[in-house]
Protein backbone atom coordinates (compact mmCIF):
# COMPACT_ATOMS: atom_id res chain seq x y z
CA UNK A 1 0.00 0.00 0.00
CA UNK A 2 1.44 3.19 -1.58
CA UNK A 3 0.28 6.44 0.33
CA UNK A 4 0.65 9.62 -1.80
CA UNK A 5 0.09 13.35 -0.60
CA UNK A 6 -0.87 15.81 -3.08
CA UNK A 7 -0.73 19.33 -3.20
CA UNK A 8 -3.07 21.42 -5.51
CA UNK A 9 -3.69 25.23 -5.91
CA UNK A 10 -7.14 26.08 -6.23
CA UNK A 11 -8.72 29.06 -7.77
CA UNK A 12 -12.14 30.05 -6.62
CA UNK A 13 -14.75 32.70 -6.71
CA UNK A 14 -15.85 32.71 -3.42
CA UNK A 15 -19.19 34.64 -4.31
CA UNK A 16 -21.52 31.67 -3.67
CA UNK A 17 -20.06 29.80 -0.83
CA UNK A 18 -19.87 30.38 2.53
CA UNK A 19 -16.20 30.20 3.06
CA UNK A 20 -13.83 27.71 2.81
CA UNK A 21 -14.71 25.87 5.87
CA UNK A 22 -17.15 22.95 5.87
CA UNK A 23 -20.61 24.09 7.72
CA UNK A 24 -23.30 22.10 8.71
CA UNK A 25 -26.40 23.70 7.06
CA UNK A 26 -24.45 26.19 4.23
CA UNK A 27 -22.34 25.39 1.24
CA UNK A 28 -18.39 25.81 1.68
CA UNK A 29 -15.95 25.44 -0.80
CA UNK A 30 -13.99 22.60 1.24
CA UNK A 31 -17.33 19.82 0.85
CA UNK A 32 -17.38 20.80 -2.86
CA UNK A 33 -13.86 19.78 -3.24
CA UNK A 34 -13.57 16.79 -1.07
CA UNK A 35 -17.00 15.32 -2.54
CA UNK A 36 -15.54 15.85 -5.93
CA UNK A 37 -12.17 14.42 -4.99
CA UNK A 38 -14.14 11.57 -3.54
CA UNK A 39 -15.92 11.07 -6.80
CA UNK A 40 -12.35 11.04 -8.59
CA UNK A 41 -10.89 8.34 -6.02
CA UNK A 42 -13.98 6.84 -5.12
CA UNK A 43 -13.14 6.82 -1.21
CA UNK A 44 -13.49 9.46 1.64
CA UNK A 45 -10.54 12.24 1.20
CA UNK A 46 -10.12 14.89 4.03
CA UNK A 47 -8.23 18.44 2.69
CA UNK A 48 -6.19 20.61 4.36
CA UNK A 49 -5.90 24.07 3.40
CA UNK A 50 -3.62 26.75 3.73
CA UNK A 51 -6.06 29.62 4.58
CA UNK A 52 -9.23 29.37 5.59
CA UNK A 53 -10.99 32.10 3.81
CA UNK A 54 -14.19 33.71 4.87
CA UNK A 55 -17.63 33.76 3.07
CA UNK A 56 -17.50 35.88 -0.07
CA UNK A 57 -13.48 36.20 -0.11
CA UNK A 58 -11.95 34.78 -3.33
CA UNK A 59 -8.85 32.68 -4.27
CA UNK A 60 -6.53 32.66 -6.85
CA UNK A 61 -4.21 30.39 -5.21
CA UNK A 62 -5.48 28.73 -2.12
CA UNK A 63 -3.38 25.71 -1.65
CA UNK A 64 -4.28 22.64 -0.29
CA UNK A 65 -2.87 19.09 0.42
CA UNK A 66 -4.86 15.64 0.92
CA UNK A 67 -3.45 11.97 1.05
CA UNK A 68 -4.52 8.97 -1.36
CA UNK A 69 -3.52 5.72 -1.16
CA UNK A 70 -2.63 4.07 -4.71
CA UNK A 71 -3.15 6.86 -6.39
CA UNK A 72 -4.10 5.62 -9.79
CA UNK A 73 -3.90 9.19 -11.84
CA UNK A 74 -0.71 10.79 -12.78
CA UNK A 75 -0.44 13.88 -11.01
CA UNK A 76 -0.09 15.82 -14.15
CA UNK A 77 -3.35 14.89 -15.07
CA UNK A 78 -5.17 15.19 -12.00
CA UNK A 79 -6.01 18.87 -12.61
CA UNK A 80 -7.60 18.41 -16.02
CA UNK A 81 -9.59 15.06 -13.93
CA UNK A 82 -10.66 17.25 -10.93
CA UNK A 83 -11.85 20.28 -12.87
CA UNK A 84 -14.36 18.17 -15.13
CA UNK A 85 -15.81 17.21 -12.32
CA UNK A 86 -15.53 20.39 -10.27
CA UNK A 87 -18.17 23.43 -11.32
CA UNK A 88 -17.05 26.31 -13.22
CA UNK A 89 -16.60 28.61 -10.07
CA UNK A 90 -13.76 26.43 -8.44
CA UNK A 91 -10.63 25.13 -10.44
CA UNK A 92 -7.28 23.32 -10.07
CA UNK A 93 -4.74 25.01 -11.62
CA UNK A 94 -1.76 22.69 -10.57
CA UNK A 95 -1.15 19.58 -8.60
CA UNK A 96 2.27 17.88 -7.36
CA UNK A 97 3.33 15.13 -5.16
CA UNK A 98 4.90 16.29 -1.79
CA UNK A 99 6.66 14.57 0.43
CA UNK A 100 4.57 12.36 3.26
CA UNK A 101 4.98 15.18 5.68
CA UNK A 102 4.13 17.89 3.59
CA UNK A 103 0.96 20.24 5.68
CA UNK A 104 -0.60 22.25 3.68
CA UNK A 105 -1.47 24.88 6.75
CA UNK A 106 1.65 23.93 9.05
CA UNK A 107 4.39 24.54 6.47
CA UNK A 108 3.04 27.95 5.29
CA UNK A 109 6.14 30.30 5.51
CA UNK A 110 4.00 33.49 4.01
CA UNK A 111 0.71 34.14 2.43
CA UNK A 112 -0.21 37.02 -0.13
CA UNK A 113 -2.98 38.60 -0.40
CA UNK A 114 -4.73 41.28 -2.93
CA UNK A 115 -7.28 43.63 -2.03
CA UNK A 116 -9.40 45.56 -4.43
CA UNK A 117 -11.34 48.87 -4.03
CA UNK A 118 -13.16 50.74 -6.62
CA UNK A 119 -12.78 54.38 -5.99
CA UNK A 120 -15.37 56.68 -7.77
CA UNK A 121 -18.67 57.93 -7.43
CA UNK A 122 -21.12 55.29 -9.19
CA UNK A 123 -20.92 51.50 -8.47
CA UNK A 124 -19.52 48.92 -11.27
CA UNK A 125 -21.65 46.09 -12.01
CA UNK A 126 -18.61 43.92 -13.26
CA UNK A 127 -16.70 44.49 -10.31
CA UNK A 128 -19.89 44.18 -7.39
CA UNK A 129 -18.27 40.92 -6.23
CA UNK A 130 -15.17 41.45 -6.52
CA UNK A 131 -14.26 44.81 -4.64
CA UNK A 132 -15.14 47.11 -2.16
CA UNK A 133 -17.09 50.50 -3.73
CA UNK A 134 -15.84 53.45 -1.57
CA UNK A 135 -17.73 56.93 -3.30
CA UNK A 136 -15.94 59.39 -1.18
CA UNK A 137 -12.12 60.02 -3.01
CA UNK A 138 -9.38 58.67 -1.01
CA UNK A 139 -5.89 60.60 -0.52
CA UNK A 140 -3.57 57.88 -2.25
CA UNK A 141 -0.39 59.75 -0.52
CA UNK A 142 -2.14 59.64 2.83
CA UNK A 143 -2.85 55.70 2.57
CA UNK A 144 0.89 55.04 1.16
CA UNK A 145 2.05 56.92 3.95
CA UNK A 146 0.36 54.55 6.95
CA UNK A 147 0.97 51.54 4.84
CA UNK A 148 4.66 51.54 5.84
CA UNK A 149 4.22 51.53 9.66
CA UNK A 150 2.52 47.76 9.01
CA UNK A 151 5.79 46.87 7.38
CA UNK A 152 7.72 44.42 9.40
CA UNK A 153 7.16 42.06 13.09
CA UNK A 154 4.50 43.44 15.13
CA UNK A 155 1.53 42.63 18.05
CA UNK A 156 -1.26 42.66 15.68
CA UNK A 157 -4.01 42.41 18.66
CA UNK A 158 -5.86 45.66 17.43
CA UNK A 159 -6.06 44.18 13.90
CA UNK A 160 -8.14 40.91 14.94
CA UNK A 161 -11.85 40.27 14.99
CA UNK A 162 -12.60 40.74 18.64
CA UNK A 163 -13.90 37.89 20.28
CA UNK A 164 -10.78 35.94 19.00
CA UNK A 165 -8.78 34.47 21.76
CA UNK A 166 -5.34 33.60 19.80
CA UNK A 167 -2.69 34.17 22.34
CA UNK A 168 0.17 34.90 19.87
CA UNK A 169 -0.96 38.13 17.60
CA UNK A 170 2.47 38.87 17.26
CA UNK A 171 3.03 38.51 13.16
CA UNK A 172 5.28 39.76 10.40
CA UNK A 173 4.19 41.98 7.39
CA UNK A 174 7.12 41.11 4.75
CA UNK A 175 5.49 43.74 2.07
CA UNK A 176 2.25 45.56 1.45
CA UNK A 177 1.90 47.91 -1.54
CA UNK A 178 -0.59 49.43 -3.66
CA UNK A 179 -1.22 49.65 -7.62
CA UNK A 180 -3.40 52.17 -8.82
CA UNK A 181 -5.25 51.67 -12.33
CA UNK A 182 -7.53 54.62 -13.17
CA UNK A 183 -9.88 54.26 -10.22
CA UNK A 184 -9.22 50.71 -9.26
CA UNK A 185 -6.53 50.45 -5.95
CA UNK A 186 -5.17 46.84 -5.80
CA UNK A 187 -3.58 46.22 -2.60
CA UNK A 188 -1.27 43.30 -1.50
CA UNK A 189 -0.31 42.26 1.52
CA UNK A 190 2.46 39.20 2.20
CA UNK A 191 3.08 37.99 5.73
CA UNK A 192 4.20 35.13 7.73
CA UNK A 193 0.32 34.73 8.69
CA UNK A 194 -2.56 36.78 9.57
CA UNK A 195 -4.94 36.95 12.36
CA UNK A 196 -8.46 36.20 11.86
CA UNK A 197 -9.86 39.21 9.77
CA UNK A 198 -6.78 41.03 9.58
CA UNK A 199 -6.31 42.07 6.17
CA UNK A 200 -10.01 42.87 6.29
CA UNK A 201 -9.50 45.53 9.15
CA UNK A 202 -5.44 46.83 7.95
CA UNK A 203 -7.64 47.80 4.78
CA UNK A 204 -10.58 49.28 6.17
CA UNK A 205 -8.24 51.05 8.44
CA UNK A 206 -6.44 52.60 5.89
CA UNK A 207 -9.68 53.65 3.95
CA UNK A 208 -10.18 55.60 7.28
CA UNK A 209 -7.04 57.25 6.39
CA UNK A 210 -7.52 58.11 2.74
CA UNK A 211 -10.92 59.36 3.83
CA UNK A 212 -8.76 62.13 6.41
CA UNK A 213 -10.80 60.83 9.30
CA UNK A 214 -7.06 59.51 10.95
CA UNK A 215 -3.64 60.92 10.22
CA UNK A 216 -1.39 58.80 9.36
CA UNK A 217 0.72 58.36 12.14
CA UNK A 218 -2.43 57.34 14.17
CA UNK A 219 -1.39 53.78 12.97
CA UNK A 220 1.69 53.13 15.32
CA UNK A 221 -0.41 54.21 18.31
CA UNK A 222 -3.38 51.75 16.76
CA UNK A 223 -0.84 49.09 17.05
CA UNK A 224 0.69 49.66 20.50
CA UNK A 225 -2.89 50.26 21.84
CA UNK A 226 -3.58 46.28 21.38
CA UNK A 227 -7.12 47.18 21.17
CA UNK A 228 -9.26 46.19 18.60
CA UNK A 229 -12.08 49.61 18.87
CA UNK A 230 -9.16 51.89 17.66
CA UNK A 231 -8.41 50.49 14.45
CA UNK A 232 -11.25 51.00 10.89
CA UNK A 233 -14.14 48.94 10.13
CA UNK A 234 -14.00 45.57 9.12
CA UNK A 235 -13.39 45.89 4.84
CA UNK A 236 -15.86 43.90 3.14
CA UNK A 237 -14.64 40.22 1.69
CA UNK A 238 -15.77 40.58 -1.39
CA UNK A 239 -12.66 42.81 -1.96
CA UNK A 240 -10.46 40.32 -0.26
CA UNK A 241 -8.32 37.20 -2.79
CA UNK A 242 -5.83 34.72 -1.16
CA UNK A 243 -3.34 35.15 -4.25
CA UNK A 244 -0.67 33.16 -3.27
CA UNK A 245 1.03 30.60 -0.41
CA UNK A 246 4.67 30.23 0.40
CA UNK A 247 6.44 27.23 1.35
CA UNK B 1 -44.80 71.57 -21.60
CA UNK B 2 -40.71 71.51 -22.14
CA UNK B 3 -38.89 68.03 -23.30
CA UNK B 4 -35.52 67.22 -22.00
CA UNK B 5 -32.93 64.46 -24.38
CA UNK B 6 -30.75 62.90 -21.83
CA UNK B 7 -27.85 61.10 -22.57
CA UNK B 8 -26.90 58.16 -19.63
CA UNK B 9 -23.93 55.78 -20.02
CA UNK B 10 -24.86 52.55 -18.42
CA UNK B 11 -22.07 49.83 -17.51
CA UNK B 12 -23.43 46.26 -17.33
CA UNK B 13 -22.57 42.14 -16.58
CA UNK B 14 -24.24 40.46 -19.79
CA UNK B 15 -23.89 36.96 -17.98
CA UNK B 16 -27.27 36.82 -17.25
CA UNK B 17 -29.09 39.04 -19.90
CA UNK B 18 -30.45 37.85 -23.62
CA UNK B 19 -28.62 40.69 -25.04
CA UNK B 20 -29.32 44.81 -25.31
CA UNK B 21 -32.08 44.09 -27.20
CA UNK B 22 -35.77 43.91 -25.88
CA UNK B 23 -36.96 40.45 -26.70
CA UNK B 24 -40.54 38.39 -26.50
CA UNK B 25 -39.88 36.08 -23.77
CA UNK B 26 -36.37 36.54 -22.43
CA UNK B 27 -34.90 39.65 -20.78
CA UNK B 28 -32.67 42.06 -22.27
CA UNK B 29 -30.88 44.84 -20.54
CA UNK B 30 -33.02 47.34 -22.32
CA UNK B 31 -36.45 45.87 -20.60
CA UNK B 32 -35.22 46.80 -17.25
CA UNK B 33 -33.68 49.94 -18.26
CA UNK B 34 -36.35 51.26 -19.48
CA UNK B 35 -38.86 49.98 -16.99
CA UNK B 36 -36.77 51.37 -13.97
CA UNK B 37 -36.98 54.66 -16.18
CA UNK B 38 -40.93 54.12 -16.00
CA UNK B 39 -40.90 53.92 -12.82
CA UNK B 40 -38.33 56.47 -11.82
CA UNK B 41 -40.55 59.17 -13.96
CA UNK B 42 -44.14 57.30 -14.18
CA UNK B 43 -44.51 57.52 -17.74
CA UNK B 44 -43.55 55.29 -20.90
CA UNK B 45 -39.81 55.82 -22.11
CA UNK B 46 -38.22 54.43 -24.60
CA UNK B 47 -34.26 54.08 -24.96
CA UNK B 48 -31.96 54.31 -27.62
CA UNK B 49 -28.73 52.56 -27.45
CA UNK B 50 -25.51 52.90 -29.27
CA UNK B 51 -24.96 49.32 -29.87
CA UNK B 52 -27.12 46.29 -29.67
CA UNK B 53 -25.16 44.36 -27.43
CA UNK B 54 -25.64 40.25 -28.03
CA UNK B 55 -26.61 37.98 -25.16
CA UNK B 56 -23.45 37.16 -22.56
CA UNK B 57 -21.76 40.45 -23.89
CA UNK B 58 -20.96 43.40 -21.02
CA UNK B 59 -20.55 46.68 -21.38
CA UNK B 60 -18.81 49.76 -19.80
CA UNK B 61 -19.81 52.42 -21.42
CA UNK B 62 -23.21 51.29 -23.38
CA UNK B 63 -24.31 54.83 -24.64
CA UNK B 64 -28.30 55.52 -25.02
CA UNK B 65 -30.74 58.54 -25.10
CA UNK B 66 -34.43 58.80 -23.75
CA UNK B 67 -36.83 62.09 -23.96
CA UNK B 68 -38.84 62.78 -21.23
CA UNK B 69 -41.45 65.72 -20.41
CA UNK B 70 -41.52 67.91 -17.84
CA UNK B 71 -38.31 65.85 -16.13
CA UNK B 72 -38.23 66.58 -12.28
CA UNK B 73 -34.69 65.34 -11.62
CA UNK B 74 -32.08 67.06 -11.97
CA UNK B 75 -29.36 65.56 -14.47
CA UNK B 76 -26.21 65.17 -11.85
CA UNK B 77 -28.58 63.56 -9.46
CA UNK B 78 -30.36 60.75 -11.97
CA UNK B 79 -27.48 58.17 -11.86
CA UNK B 80 -27.70 57.85 -7.91
CA UNK B 81 -31.62 57.97 -8.66
CA UNK B 82 -31.37 55.23 -11.26
CA UNK B 83 -29.26 53.18 -9.48
CA UNK B 84 -31.26 52.77 -6.40
CA UNK B 85 -33.87 50.68 -8.49
CA UNK B 86 -31.53 49.03 -11.03
CA UNK B 87 -30.33 45.41 -10.25
CA UNK B 88 -26.78 45.31 -9.51
CA UNK B 89 -25.74 44.15 -12.47
CA UNK B 90 -26.72 47.26 -14.07
CA UNK B 91 -25.27 50.69 -13.19
CA UNK B 92 -25.65 54.41 -14.76
CA UNK B 93 -22.14 55.71 -14.41
CA UNK B 94 -22.68 58.86 -16.14
CA UNK B 95 -25.73 61.18 -17.17
CA UNK B 96 -26.16 64.35 -19.17
CA UNK B 97 -28.30 66.85 -21.19
CA UNK B 98 -28.39 66.82 -24.82
CA UNK B 99 -29.78 68.92 -28.07
CA UNK B 100 -33.23 67.48 -28.78
CA UNK B 101 -31.79 65.85 -31.89
CA UNK B 102 -28.86 64.12 -30.70
CA UNK B 103 -29.49 60.23 -31.38
CA UNK B 104 -27.38 57.71 -29.26
CA UNK B 105 -27.12 55.17 -32.09
CA UNK B 106 -27.13 57.46 -35.61
CA UNK B 107 -24.15 59.94 -34.25
CA UNK B 108 -21.98 57.46 -33.16
CA UNK B 109 -18.80 58.61 -34.19
CA UNK B 110 -16.67 55.79 -33.04
CA UNK B 111 -17.32 52.88 -30.46
CA UNK B 112 -14.78 51.00 -28.56
CA UNK B 113 -14.93 47.03 -27.91
CA UNK B 114 -12.14 45.34 -25.04
CA UNK B 115 -11.85 41.74 -25.90
CA UNK B 116 -10.47 38.99 -23.12
CA UNK B 117 -8.21 36.12 -23.60
CA UNK B 118 -6.61 33.74 -20.65
CA UNK B 119 -4.58 31.76 -22.47
CA UNK B 120 -3.38 29.06 -19.88
CA UNK B 121 -3.73 25.69 -19.67
CA UNK B 122 -6.63 25.46 -16.88
CA UNK B 123 -9.70 27.66 -16.82
CA UNK B 124 -9.81 30.46 -14.33
CA UNK B 125 -13.45 30.71 -11.93
CA UNK B 126 -12.73 34.79 -11.67
CA UNK B 127 -12.76 35.45 -15.04
CA UNK B 128 -14.85 32.93 -16.44
CA UNK B 129 -17.76 34.85 -17.38
CA UNK B 130 -15.53 37.89 -18.74
CA UNK B 131 -13.11 35.71 -20.75
CA UNK B 132 -12.51 33.49 -23.48
CA UNK B 133 -10.45 30.50 -22.04
CA UNK B 134 -8.11 29.54 -25.10
CA UNK B 135 -5.92 26.64 -23.23
CA UNK B 136 -3.07 26.25 -26.13
CA UNK B 137 -0.24 28.33 -26.25
CA UNK B 138 -0.72 31.42 -28.49
CA UNK B 139 1.92 33.42 -30.56
CA UNK B 140 1.64 36.77 -29.83
CA UNK B 141 4.06 38.09 -32.57
CA UNK B 142 1.85 36.33 -35.65
CA UNK B 143 -1.16 37.90 -33.55
CA UNK B 144 0.65 41.29 -33.50
CA UNK B 145 1.63 40.98 -37.55
CA UNK B 146 -1.89 39.90 -38.34
CA UNK B 147 -3.62 42.71 -36.59
CA UNK B 148 -2.47 45.51 -38.94
CA UNK B 149 -4.03 43.85 -41.49
CA UNK B 150 -6.87 45.39 -40.30
CA UNK B 151 -6.46 48.95 -39.70
CA UNK B 152 -8.12 51.35 -42.05
CA UNK B 153 -10.78 51.42 -44.44
CA UNK B 154 -11.93 48.17 -45.69
CA UNK B 155 -14.56 45.78 -47.01
CA UNK B 156 -15.30 43.40 -43.73
CA UNK B 157 -17.75 41.77 -45.60
CA UNK B 158 -15.88 38.07 -44.39
CA UNK B 159 -16.13 38.97 -40.85
CA UNK B 160 -19.97 39.86 -40.39
CA UNK B 161 -22.02 37.12 -39.16
CA UNK B 162 -23.61 34.86 -41.83
CA UNK B 163 -27.23 34.99 -42.85
CA UNK B 164 -26.88 39.14 -42.36
CA UNK B 165 -27.63 41.49 -45.47
CA UNK B 166 -26.21 44.90 -45.12
CA UNK B 167 -25.39 46.49 -47.94
CA UNK B 168 -23.01 48.78 -46.95
CA UNK B 169 -20.14 46.43 -45.69
CA UNK B 170 -17.46 49.60 -45.34
CA UNK B 171 -16.20 50.06 -42.14
CA UNK B 172 -12.77 52.00 -40.72
CA UNK B 173 -10.86 50.24 -37.82
CA UNK B 174 -8.81 53.04 -36.34
CA UNK B 175 -6.88 51.36 -33.04
CA UNK B 176 -6.66 47.80 -32.64
CA UNK B 177 -4.17 46.80 -30.35
CA UNK B 178 -3.19 44.12 -27.68
CA UNK B 179 -1.70 44.26 -24.13
CA UNK B 180 -0.73 41.21 -22.39
CA UNK B 181 -0.94 40.93 -18.32
CA UNK B 182 0.92 37.23 -17.43
CA UNK B 183 -1.94 35.11 -19.03
CA UNK B 184 -4.45 37.48 -19.88
CA UNK B 185 -4.58 38.87 -23.30
CA UNK B 186 -7.05 41.93 -23.85
CA UNK B 187 -7.45 43.32 -27.01
CA UNK B 188 -9.54 47.22 -27.66
CA UNK B 189 -10.40 48.07 -31.19
CA UNK B 190 -12.07 51.09 -31.69
CA UNK B 191 -13.71 51.90 -35.00
CA UNK B 192 -16.63 53.93 -36.71
CA UNK B 193 -18.91 51.05 -36.81
CA UNK B 194 -19.38 47.36 -36.48
CA UNK B 195 -21.01 44.80 -38.40
CA UNK B 196 -22.62 42.18 -36.51
CA UNK B 197 -20.51 39.86 -34.54
CA UNK B 198 -17.17 41.50 -36.73
CA UNK B 199 -15.43 41.96 -33.36
CA UNK B 200 -15.91 38.73 -32.63
CA UNK B 201 -15.09 37.17 -35.58
CA UNK B 202 -11.71 39.19 -36.00
CA UNK B 203 -10.74 37.89 -32.41
CA UNK B 204 -11.34 34.27 -33.36
CA UNK B 205 -9.30 34.77 -36.49
CA UNK B 206 -6.67 36.18 -34.63
CA UNK B 207 -7.00 33.24 -32.44
CA UNK B 208 -7.14 30.69 -35.18
CA UNK B 209 -2.94 32.76 -36.65
CA UNK B 210 -1.80 32.46 -32.74
CA UNK B 211 -2.46 29.14 -32.93
CA UNK B 212 -0.62 28.81 -36.47
CA UNK B 213 -3.72 27.30 -38.14
CA UNK B 214 -3.28 29.89 -41.06
CA UNK B 215 -0.42 32.48 -41.07
CA UNK B 216 -1.00 36.78 -40.73
CA UNK B 217 -0.27 37.91 -44.13
CA UNK B 218 -3.73 35.65 -44.95
CA UNK B 219 -5.70 38.23 -43.86
CA UNK B 220 -5.70 40.81 -46.60
CA UNK B 221 -6.62 37.49 -48.71
CA UNK B 222 -9.48 36.88 -46.10
CA UNK B 223 -10.70 40.60 -46.35
CA UNK B 224 -10.52 40.79 -50.36
CA UNK B 225 -12.62 37.58 -50.58
CA UNK B 226 -15.51 38.86 -48.80
CA UNK B 227 -16.24 35.19 -47.85
CA UNK B 228 -17.66 34.33 -44.16
CA UNK B 229 -16.15 31.65 -44.79
CA UNK B 230 -12.22 31.90 -45.26
CA UNK B 231 -12.70 34.02 -41.80
CA UNK B 232 -11.95 31.84 -38.10
CA UNK B 233 -14.43 31.18 -35.72
CA UNK B 234 -16.75 33.45 -33.92
CA UNK B 235 -15.01 33.95 -30.33
CA UNK B 236 -17.46 34.05 -27.48
CA UNK B 237 -19.48 36.64 -26.51
CA UNK B 238 -18.36 36.44 -22.32
CA UNK B 239 -14.74 37.86 -23.59
CA UNK B 240 -16.51 41.10 -25.30
CA UNK B 241 -16.82 44.41 -23.64
CA UNK B 242 -18.70 47.61 -25.54
CA UNK B 243 -15.75 50.08 -23.33
CA UNK B 244 -16.64 53.49 -24.91
CA UNK B 245 -18.40 55.23 -27.31
CA UNK B 246 -17.60 58.76 -28.97
CA UNK B 247 -19.70 61.19 -30.55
Amino acid sequence: MVVHNIRMVLEYDGSNYHGWQRQKNALAVQQVVEETLEKLYKRKIRVIAAGRTDRGVHAKGQSINFKVQDNPIPVNRLPLAVNSLLPSDIAAVHAEEKPLDFHARYDVKSKVYSYKILNRKYPSPLLRNYSWHVNQPLDIEKIKAAMKYFLGEHDFASFQASGNCVKNTVRTIQDLYLEKHGDILIFRIKGNGFLYNMVRIIIGTLVEIGLEKMPPHSIPRIIQAKDRNLAGPTAPPKGLCLEHVEY
